[in-house]
C-alpha cells in the first residue's frame, strides 16, 4: 500500500536548545533525538523534512562580522546555503543512524534548495526580520551608509540589521524532491526557508532576504502534493489567550476559526503566528490537514490523541 | 540514444581565482564561466559535477578562529558540509541559468554527500594536509595542548594545523546520485572531497579530516559506473619534467606510463600528483578513460584534439 506523504517542519529547538552552547556535538545529540521521533512515523508515512536555521545563520553572521577585515562576508542567500549544508548533513547522518538501528533500508538525502521570491514583494520595501549581531548606534549608521543595510534598534539591546521576509513563490528543486520521494528516499529540503532567489527572464539571482521556514514548508507540501503538513514546535498544542488567566489549549481548529484567531492577533508574529499562517495556507489550498505539536508526542498526535489539528 | 556518463571534477580555480577577493559575486561570475563550458558537453554526456573546497573551507576556518570567543567553532566535517551548501548552491544556480539560455530543460541538484573513511587509515597517524589560518609558535603550542591538534611549521610563514587525508572508501549517497542521474538530473555531489565519516557497527560519525577531491571523484565515478572521469585543472595538458628545461606535454598516458611517472616523483603532491593518482585509480579499476585538461578547451579535449588522456 502506498504510504501517505507528510512534510515535517522541525524548529530551532530541535537543533539548538535555548541556553545550550551551539557546538556540533550538542546539535548532533539534539538531532539524534529529533530523528528518533521522525523515524517512528515511517511505517505509515513517507516524509520530507524541512528545518529552520535562525540560530545557525545568526552565528555565521557573527563569525563573518568579526573576521570581515580578512574574509569577505557572504550575502545571506549564501549563508542560508551554508546552513542547508551543515544542518542537512547533521540530519542525514543522525536519521541514517536511526534507520540502521530500526533496520529500515531507505536512503536519506539533503538537497540544496532555492526558492523563488518576487523582487517586487512589498517585504523588500519594509524589511522586518532582525538577523546577526548587535551593533552600537555609530556602527549601525556606518553599515547603513556603506552597505545600504536597514538597521533597527532592538528592545534596548543595540542595533541590528533587518532583512525582508518575502513570500515564497516556487521551489526550484521541487521536481527533484518529488523524484526522490517516488524512489522511497527520505528528503531533507527547503532548509532555513530555502535560499531566496529572484527570477528575471528565467535567470535566477540570489537576494538578501530570509524566507519564513513554515511558509516555505507549506509551499513545498503543496508543490509535492503532500497529504499532511506537520509543524513541530516547543508546545504540544496551540494555546488561545496565551499566557493570560483564561489560557486554554485547542485540539482542533477549522480554517475559519484559525483565520479569525489570526485576525484577532491571538498568535505572536515571532512564534505561533507564522505556523498558523502556514497551516491556513496549506489547508485552504489543498483541503488537507495540518498538525502542530511537540516532536516528543508526535506519535500520539498522528493517532489524533494530542496536538492541534487545522482542518478544512 | 543513451548518453555517456561523465564525472567532471572542477578545481579551485573554477571558483576562486588566485589573487582575487573571495566574494560571492566573484565566485558566481567565475562559476558562470565554468558552467558555460560544462553545459556545452550536455549534448553528448550526462554529467555529475564534483568540486574542491580548499580556499572556501580555509576561509571558514579563519572566520571560526577569529570569533571563537563568541561562537563555538565547528569541526572540519561540518565545515565541509557548509561548503557543499554554498558551492552547491552557486553551481546549481549558475548552471541552471546556463541551461535556460541554451533552452535545455533539465533539473540540477546539489546533494549533501558523506564519504566513509576507515578510522584505522594510516593517514590518521600522520596528518599531512595543512588547513586554516597561520599561528605563532605560542598559539600553535596552546592549540596542540588544548585541542590535540597537530601543528606544523609552514615554510617560514608560521604554524598551521595539519589534518589527515584518508582514502575514501564508500559514498553514502551513491544510490541517490544514481537515481537522479537515471532521471536526467545533473547532480552536484561529493563537494570538497565529501564529508568524512567513519562507520562502526553501521553507525556513522563525522571525523576531522579532508578527503582529496580527485580521489573522491574517482570513487564516485567508479560507484556510479561512469564512462569517463574528467579532471579540470589550470593546464591544458599534463607536463613531464615540469618547469625544467626539457619540459614537454603529453597527449596520452597508458596506465603503466602514468604509474611509472608517479613513482619517479614527476608530479608534485599538492597539485598534479593527486590528479594522476585518481586517474590511475579510475582507469585501472574500470578499464575506462580519464581526461585531464583546462575547462576552456574541454570541448576540444572531448574530441581528442587536446588535453591528456589516461588510458588502460
Amino acid at each position: 500500500m502506498k504510504k501517505k506523504l507528510a512534510v515535517v517542519a522541525i524548529g530551532g529547538n530541535a537543533v539548538n536548545r535555548p541556553g545550550e552552547e551551539a557546538t556540533a556535538e550538542n546539535m548532533m545529540r539534539n538531532l539524534s533525538e529529533t530523528t528518533h521521533y521522525l523515524a517512528a512515523m515511517l511505517d505509515e508515512y513517507d516524509i520530507v523534512i524541512t528545518h529552520g536555521n535562525g540560530p545557525q545563520v545568526g552565528n555565521i553572521l557573527v563569525q563573518q562580522d568579526l573576521s570581515k577585515h580578512v574574509v569577505p562576508p557572504f550575502p545571506i542567500d549564501v549563508n542560508d546555503a551554508q546552513t542547508q549544508g551543515s544542518l542537512g548533513y547533521m540530519i542525514a547522518l543522525t536519521l541514517g543512524n536511526e534507520l540502521k538501528k530500526r533496520n529500515i533500508k531507505r536512503q536519506v538525502a539533503a538537497v540544496v534548495t532555492q526558492i523563488i521570491v518576487d523582487k517586487n514583494d512589498p517585504a523588500f520595501q519594509k524589511p522586518t526580520k532582525p538577523v546577526g549581531p548587535f551593533y552600537s548606534k555609530e556602527e549601525a549608521d556606518k553599515l547603513a551608509q556603506e552597505k545600504g543595510w536597514i538597521m533597527k534598534e532592538d528592545a534596548g539591546r543595540g542595533w541590528r540589521r533587518v532583512v525582508p521576509s518575502p513570500i515564497p513563490l516556487d521551489i526550484v528543486e521541487k521536481d527533484v524532491v518529488k523524484m526522490l520521494v517516488e524512489k522511497d528516499v527520505i528528503v531533507i529540503a527547503a532548509g532555513g526557508g530555502g535560499i531566496p532567489v529572484t527570477q528575471a527572464n528565467g535567470t535566477l539571482k540570489g537576494i538578501e532576504a530570509v524566507i519564513d521556514k513554515d511558509r516555505a514548508s507549506s509551499l513545498l507540501a503543496k508543490e509535492i502534493k503532500a497529504d499532511l503538513l506537520i509543524i513541530l514546535t516547543g508546545v504540544e498544542k496551540v494555546c488561545i489567550n496565551y499566557k493570560k488567566p483564561d489560557q486554554y489549549e485547542v485540539d482542533k481548529l477549522t480554517l475559519e476559526e484559525a483565520k479569525k484567531l489570526l485576525n484577532d492577533g491571538q498568535f505572536p508574529s515571532g512564534s505561533m503566528g507564522p505556523k498558523i499562517e502556514a497551516a491556513v495556507d496549506f489547508v485552504s489550498s489543498t483541503k488537507r490537514e495540518c498538525i502542530i505539536t511537540d516532536m516528543a508526542v508526535l506519535d500520539m498526535a498522528l493517532k489524533g490523541k494530542t496536538g492541534t489539528k487545522i482542518v478544512p
